[in-house]
């Protein structure tokens, strides 16, 4: 058996998430259709981060076990040729046995896009969440900066996938306009995330950037550890797994 | 009866074209189709550019004579709101009686997207033409040179709507890279445009890019007078009408 760890980039826009379902459209089952294609072989990949419906990934990073001895140029290129439109492997590495994605990942960090002002966003719809107002950018940065760090984030955990042990690191926390002044990014870097937690805290900046909250609310939702004490879960599909970071500080 | 200029974006990529069709999801179609349930009236729409199946716009230019008395900003806001996704009305503003949105612009500027590089394009999929082997974009430039001003454009002529008139001058070629390094992006801007123009000068300028042309081989191309010594026809879905211009110079 070889351990393969596979970057996989995906627009989730058409896909019902990442985890395999009986008859809907995921990632993980067009995946491993095409490994099965490819080599032959049925396999059960496992992702470090099981994405929802509509989220999408630049650096998703996947582990599979196999009997295949194709080189991973060849599993690159094959795999890549089996694969839609809306999905593109990125990079194929062998690791050592007993390489888990979801347990060996130590970092990762995802960005958060808003499409803030009246004209409605057309080319990049799928890939930013509509905020018609204006958003106070500096007020969003202030709020944000009460996260990082150690902390208990049970307030930013939506239920459906509870985990007992709440307390994350999170390293960063940027709020930034982009080129375009309508476009803001979010990027959110970690040791780990709770269900949701990347909206959730996105949705939460969203109350402060419209002025409805001050900065300063950002500590007390922290400290409520109540999710109702937390702004609303932004829409998926403003949210982008750019990398997943492993042992020795390689970056996906 | 009054006369308005409409300024529109749209994603191509699901539509059959510009023109209105039977059967088919045409963009005039389902412009009028907007203006019919906003204002109660059937109109026909008459366009700068009459844009192929699968090309975009940033800011097409439509005039619309109408009976209806309801203000420009009323119908900017109640068409948006029957436009589906992937087309957006950005201004609708008066002009005088008599305004042909085709006959009164005096220029138009486009621009075509190439993703140049083995990794295959993914968010931006819809909207380039992806060439997998590195181009020589100094090489594009100094071939696009030969092309600035008033020529007989024949040699970049598709066939399916030729005219008789093949002169036009172009008044910018600007071939450069993007914020990321596989994106390579021509700016066209001229006083009128031969049916597929800058999808054939696109073409050209990939032939001349992956370096089985010299630049000066552009000049050949143009005195030829003859489709056949040009290069391909790039695909619809890398072109975008930025803005179309009348007198007096206001850029749409």
């Amino acid at each position: 058996m070889a351990h393969y760890k596979l970057t996989l980039a995906y627009d989730g826009t058409d896909f019902r998430g990442w985890q395999a379902q009986p008859k809907q459209r995921t990632v993980q089952s067009v995946l491993q259709e095409a490994w099965r294609e490819i080599t032959g072989e049925v396999v059960q990949v496992t992702a470090s981060s099981r994405t929802d419906a509509g989220v999408h990934a630049l650096g998703q990073a996947v582990g599979v076990e196999t009997h295949s001895s194709l080189p991973p140029e060849k599993l690159l290129s094959g795999i890549n040729a089996k694969l839609p439109a809306d999905v593109a492997l990125r990079a194929v590495v062998r690791v050592p046995d007993g390489f888990h994605a979801t347990h060996d990942a130590v970092g990762k960090r995802y960005r958060y896009r808003i499409h803030s002002g009246r004209q409605r966003p057309l080319m990049d719809r799928s890939y930013v969440w509509h905020v018609v107002q204006e958003l106070d950018v500096e007020a969003m940065q202030a709020a944000a900066n009460h996260w990082i760090g150690t902390h208990d984030f049970a307030s930013f955990q939506s239920s459906g996938s509870p985990r007992e042990n709440t307390v994350r690191t999170i390293r960063a926390i940027e709020v930034k306009r982009g080129e375009l002044t309508e476009q803001i990014r979010i990027e959110v870097e970690g040791d780990g995330f709770l269900y949701n937690m990347v909206r959730n805290i996105a949705g939460t900046l969203v109350e402060v950037g419209l002025g409805k909250r001050l900065p300063r609310w950002a500590a007390e939702v922290l400290a409520a550890g109540d999710r109702r004490a937390a702004g609303r879960t932004a829409p998926a599909r403003g949210l982008v797994l750019l990398w997943v970071q492993f042992d020795e500080g390689d970056e996906q």
